[in-house]
């Protein structure tokens, strides 16, 4: 990490614990230098930062000033699902939001799409359709079972920067990340297994666990360490459980990355009751920290870790290629994709390949990375100006997804409906949960819209929950 | 059908069954015309045809004469796998064939892979460089869950082809066949269920039975006539069959299309067993017969029928768009396959709505269904030449697939992997059994070489028999 980073993010971090408050002077920048030991530019440039992030404004002749209201709000509380084995339903709330049409003059906060637009998308799309142009060859023909050769390889490279040292012949390409969770599932468990979970936790998975023949014990989860190790441990005790199926880092929908300790403590809880862990990690590369935070997988030493991922958070979903980095479980993986989907196209595979060899994907995660930090900053802005003050946010630490947690009195099931009347798109929180809970929750997209339309997203949103709760007084 | 067409069908079935011997004198021109009603040039262009086919051959000023040897070959017997429900093995053997990679100098016999050259096949490519150039939003989004609505629509004119009348809803898109197959099979089955399947059966639809955990019994299978109705009754009346998987259109391994009488009566069956039927017709649209065969899903009324198919073997399988017509499963089958591998890349699908809606694919499927008959004759030719006179070879009614039976002393396995030596790869009987019997058969394709190649590769499997043969004696 580069000094100026070190130094924006030590003074983020005490504007967001409250040290400093709305309006309150920063120190300046040549007492800042001293007390740092850095050069005067560095300051300079580590507060350049934090005003794109809209989190403190120059003012001439008077220094620094924090712009933010946002490090008065309130992170939900840990999750408190009940503690035993269940059945996942809310599969018809799932499927409304999966047919959900995205019409352009829609407000979509509903969907986990990435930035799709800009520059540094370019040289994939060109190499794509160069490649779709030349090699009717290659397009053809049945692909390689595990994936191409060329992909695994830079994969190899990628996974490296979340600290695993692994093969290309660890990894088992897939037709995206939900045919990689999928697969994981089928590969360690039989139907009638327990797999722990995150609560609230990824619709998409739970989904799997359910046609899976599984059941899920959610885990107490904490906005900001994620799963709680003592709650998992203390179920691990008390239920055979087969797996632990998580999202540490980026997690969708609170955002939270899991600090480094807790995912080898994960790691180490896993090994001590022998059971695998399926880490889903496909926000992993767009966590604003830099380099990005390692992954369990990082600490496996005995093949337990099952690691998920795919470009269609950080490229583009209709890309559709993901993997899986199986670990003891390459045989039954490589078995149970060839039956789920026989081999994946391989155009797709080169020209992701090529954008990695290329330094093109470290470019584009970059750009998005900074995007979606500004994004964020500006939209929980927005969502505690217009919000009832009861209301508490997730505060991301990479992707662009977060989680609301509103006043008890109002569904978001009901107000998704209303919202959709007004042409907002929003995901209940009942669909994060086995058996709809979080009812007064949902998930938002920083991604999709501009700040603009966004910002008047929220304000209309808070006109309904406002109407809601004054129907209720 | 046209005149000609008929004709020729009429004197291809006598020649085949031996009415017309090797060297035979066939009846004039003039009088054939006069017996079936026609004109001299509609007899002219049916002898065109099987001249073509290398079934006739003409001689100057003496007329036509019968030039197969194909009409003194054994078809194999109808097969008698052990009637119990069983496991299926032999993952590893199936592993070994996918993993095989194709030289471009080794004679490939092995796999199912279409004709992928020609004129016929540009329109689509075109569209889809043309597609992925100008839409990257409509590549980069996730897709429709059930498939793009143009494709579905083509979908239906398609299926009505085949007899039947289905409505766009009706179709789930999928990535490929094999996913279809295995979301059938999850979709009407519970794990321990069993499965009836024709026997030889495709090892593909084997392996995803294994992989959800299902057991087979194999039902005695006509290599003209498909899959005995009367041992599939009895195995119905003996064993709590959950479901009937089959390929009765041009069926892989043996190429035999099912009469629709007993496809028919098919379903009757399963109507009073009250179970379902997952149909494969991937190859049905590449019938030499014209119109093509109906489907057993023609005769569906109460939704029973699971029809699944795939352009795979009639485009490119690298293009990796199947499709089920669930029935009374739509709602089951769009959570499995949502789960199983999310939406499907919008790209190919609407280059091959458009292939469809513009007429292309009707032509190339044309030029495919000829070439491929033409190549069944030389092919059989070629093996009943060299290979020994006991061998028994099914007889293709479509696709490029045929399934050899050798002497009694011949282990596949074995010869498969000294003709790999030689730069000749086939797929071993063993595949297509659930248990590894059929280890004196083997599958061969006839869509991936030349003629010349293909008849030097059948000589060269021919010695190493001979040579193994003589080593036994």
């Amino acid at each position: 990490m580069k000094l100026y980073e070190k130094l924006a993010n030590s003074l983020r971090q005490q504007i967001l614990q409250g040290f400093f408050q709305n309006g309150d002077r920063l120190p300046s920048v040549r007492s800042l230098a001293n007390q740092y030991k850095v050069s005067i530019s560095t300051v300079q440039e580590a507060y350049r930062h934090l005003e794109m992030e809209s989190l403190v404004e120059a003012r001439p002749k008077s220094g620094y000033f924090v712009l933010s209201n946002i490090a008065n709000y309130s992170l939900p509380e840990t999750s408190r699902p009940p503690q035993r084995p269940l059945d996942v339903s809310q599969w018809e709330e799932v499927l409304n939001l999966l047919l959900a049409k995205g019409d352009k003059d829609c407000t979509q906060f509903q969907h986990a799409m990435p930035i799709m637009e800009g520059a540094s998308l370019k040289p994939l799309l060109k190499k794509l359709t160069e490649l779709t142009k030349r090699n009717a060859d290659l397009s053809l023909p049945y692909g390689d079972l595990r994936g191409i050769a060329d992909l695994r390889e830079q994969l190899v490279r990628l996974t490296f920067n979340s600290g695993c040292l692994l093969h290309p012949d660890d990894i088992v390409v897939t037709s995206g990340c939900q045919e990689a969770l999928t697969v994981c599932l089928r590969a360690v468990t039989s139907p009638g297994d327990i797999i722990a979970i995150e609560s609230p936790s990824f619709y998409g998975s739970m989904q799997a666990i359910k046609t899976t023949g599984l059941k899920v014990i959610e885990i107490p989860t904490h906005p900001e360490t994620g799963i709680s190790l003592e709650a998992l441990e203390l179920a691990l005790d008390q239920w055979p459980i087969k797996a632990i199926q998580v999202t540490p880092t980026c997690n969708n929908p609170m955002g939270y990355s899991m600090p480094e300790q807790n995912k080898e403590r994960l790691y180490r809880l896993a090994q001590s009751y022998d059971i695998d862990i399926i880490e889903d990690d496909i926000y992993g590369d767009i966590s604003y920290q830099f380099p990005r935070p390692k992954t369990i997988k990082s600490f496996d030493t005995d093949g337990r870790v099952l690691l998920c991922s795919a470009f269609s958070k950080t490229i583009a979903p209709g890309i559709r290629v993901g993997w899986i980095a199986p670990g003891r479980y390459r045989d039954e993986v490589t078995h149970i994709k060839y039956v789920s989907s026989s081999m994946c196209p391989t155009l797709p595979q080169l020209a992701i390949a090529d954008f990695i060899k290329t330094g093109g994907y470290d470019r584009h995660v970059r750009r998005l990375r900074q995007e979606y930090q500004q994004s964020r900053e500006h939209f929980i802005k927005a969502l505690t100006k217009y919000f009832p003050e009861e209301t508490k946010i997730s505060f991301p630490e990479g992707g662009y997804l977060l989680w609301v947690e509103l006043p008890k009195g109002i569904d978001t099931l009901q107000l998704s409906k209303e919202a959709k009347h007004h042409k907002i798109h929003i995901a209940p929180g009942s669909l994060f949960s086995a058996t709809g809970k979080y009812r007064n929750c949902m998930r938002l997209n920083f991604s999709e819209q501009t700040m603009a339309i966004r910002e008047d997203g929220v304000r209309k949103l808070a006109y309904l929950i406002e109407l809601t709760l004054s129907r209720k007084v």
